[in-house]
């Protein structure tokens, strides 16, 4: 069931097959429907979501009522409101699947006691901690140096899972782009600077 | 020396004497110059560096020539680039003192060992890049909801310590504002929203 979280654990720190399994025991299992949300905003954050199979969005609601898509998670990547977990304060997010989706729930009152037991869980957790703030600096990168045509080619380029799994309006949103936009740039050849900037990753 | 970090430290998480004494055994305390550059661009960042005292900027040279800064850190922040840190790869991103600075080092090599060796410091280096992505989640929601008014008067309250120190034209640049307007907004009465929204920590 936790087949994919346990791989990817490896891919940063060895466990024991005891530590695995005491492990994945505190875990919770569940399926996600469609549009259903694990965190709605103003609610406090308690749990840390890796996304077993599935696509989910973080976002926030402007007050002009546009949704602002801050992130996506497919397969492999963990979701949460960090500010809103670690303090328990309510979250200004929404998280959602944007399909029928399974997930591992880590519960923020079980965390402590596991890496207590677990020491490298903390490195494992501090590593991905990184690894999504690395991310978010690279994104602003790409915000300020790219124009909007560029950015959205290098998206394309970069991450073609998200492209062929979420809908155009929510790619438009993560990328700060009105929906037009990217259907009138999907139909032009692509800039050379798009085409050949390395992905972040 | 290093008492400002050890404080730090134990905010987050308990070590022994010894284990204090062996951590800070393996920094490296550095004087740096105002203007002095703790990474460059292109470079392959080898540390993570704590401000012991002084202030820094990281920001990154748009292809106008504009300099864009993306992160500030004061006394009491580590300040690195993860992507090129944790990847051995060229950082697209330059650390530079604002102030003559003091700082402790805690070189790439030497890290892994060192927790390793105590890992209660995979626990606080886990929740301090934890703060460190929660607050650029938050920035993103910030730059999306509040107008260049809203958002200086925001980092004005929520930072006033920075305000004081750094030159305005920075702190222009960190919100994506000319230094013109924000010239122009400091004179203005604040707006009731700037005022009350909440720090975001």
């Amino acid at each position: 069931m936790y087949d994919p979280l346990l791989a990817h654990i490896r891919k940063f720190v060895s466990l024991s097959t005891e530590e695995e399994t005491a492990f994945t025991g505190i875990l919770r299992h569940k399926n996600v429907r469609k549009k259903e949300f694990l965190l709605k905003e103003q609610q406090v954050c308690t749990a840390n979501y890796f996304v077993l199979k599935g696509c989910f969005r973080m976002y926030f609601i402007q007050d002009n009522g546009v949704e602002q898509i801050i992130q996506f998670a497919i397969e492999n990547w963990w979701i949460t409101d960090y500010q809103s977990l670690d303090w328990q304060q309510p979250s200004r997010f929404n998280i959602q699947a944007i399909e029928a989706s399974e997930i591992a729930i880590l519960d923020h009152h079980v965390t402590a006691g596991i890496c207590d037991r677990i020491p490298r869980l903390d490195r494992y957790f501090r590593l991905i901690a990184q690894r999504a703030f690395a991310a978010s600096q690279q994104r602003l990168l790409f915000l300020y140096t790219f124009s909007g045509e560029e950015l959205y080619h290098h998206f394309n380029e970069a991450f073609p899972a998200f492209i062929q799994r979420v809908p155009q309006y929510m790619v438009a949103s993560f990328l700060g782009l009105t929906p037009e936009f990217v259907s009138k740039i999907k139909s032009r050849p692509v800039s050379p600077r798009a085409k050949t900037f390395p992905p972040s990753r």
